[in-house]
């Protein structure tokens, strides 16, 4: 039997956890943490319940593990900060396109974002997401208050378009070709970025 | 005894259905559509489940109820249209911030929020607030498909603030004085009201 059609074990448990998180990921983010069971996880991933405890532990290691920004992204993130600082704006709204279009990253993004609502513990996870992706540490020549202000004010335009654009699927916004978003939103992102807020 | 510590059955019947909706948009926001169950509403609110179906008839009417946008809001988001269009920005900025500080507005703004995402009737609707209420039809001497995206980028930065400063409560956004908040954000709203969008 050639090898690729005959995993090993590590490949099977690669699968297996990618399977049991991706319906972890809807699971969040639909029934919410109180209401999501490891039971329904596994019914849902066509696993064993036992195998999801064996992986993830508990309902709160699955929780973390689901809601995990791949590492993937967060080099994603990092690199588009060695763009120059005029073309920020720009490039920032080029990655949140990507990030959203990915079949790996979106639905963790959506998991993030649907359960810090009512979970203080992903809340601090996003937080963190929010302060150390969205502005580089390095990259304001500004003080520590004002570069997380502007990280801040960055993300709500970021998650608020990625809200109304892939998530709730509103139109036109929901079908604006991307050049045509990259125009709208660039120099307000660029703004926050760039300018004396006042 | 005095009338006011008497409520007629009209007084009763409202605060009755006010602490049933107050308690569905906590569980339709925490636990999605499919995770709440009108025995639960109606346990939370310390109700018996047989007045929540005499109120709302069904789940599908009571988060119909749960996630209609009070006409109050409605009248406040249309009274900000009467501002001067250069100070358009600034006057959306302020009426977003009062609506998450008010205590019955808030509430369905968040269900709404946290709703759409996984349910297409509540994402109908936020679609229907978003393009009728965030920019009138006739404030913009614009046609109907550029009055839409306007709207539609106008509510992708006020909501996405909004989940920052009030659901997630991330800092420094969360506890950014209001002038603040509305020096910073205000510009970027006006331009994608005014601005040529390029």
């Amino acid at each position: 039997m050639p090898k690729r059609t005959a995993p090993g074990p590590r490949d099977e448990r690669g699968v297996l956890c990618a399977r049991i998180l991706a319906a972890a990921r809807t699971e969040f983010a639909e029934h919410g943490v109180a209401g999501t069971t490891i039971r329904a996880v596994a019914r849902s991933a066509d696993v064993d319940p036992a195998l999801v405890y064996h992986y993830f532990g508990s309902k709160d290691g699955l929780l973390d593990a689901a809601t995990d920004p791949p590492q993937r992204w967060l080099d994603m993130v990092a690199a588009s900060w060695a763009t120059p600082r005029a073309d920020l704006g720009r490039q920032l709204v080029s990655t949140m396109l990507s990030s959203w279009a990915d079949e790996e990253i979106a639905p963790t993004l959506r998991a993030v974002i649907m359960t810090a609502a009512h979970d203080a513990r992903t809340r601090a996870k996003l937080g963190l997401i929010v302060e150390r992706s969205l502005i580089g540490a390095s990259t304001l020549a500004t003080d520590e208050a004002d570069r997380l202000r502007r990280s801040g004010l960055v993300a709500s335009q970021l998650i608020g378009f990625a809200l109304v654009r892939f998530v709730w699927k509103i139109e036109p916004i929901a079908s604006m070709p991307t050049d045509e978003v990259v125009a709208a939103v660039a120099p307000n992102l660029q703004r926050y970025i760039d300018d004396d807020l006042g």
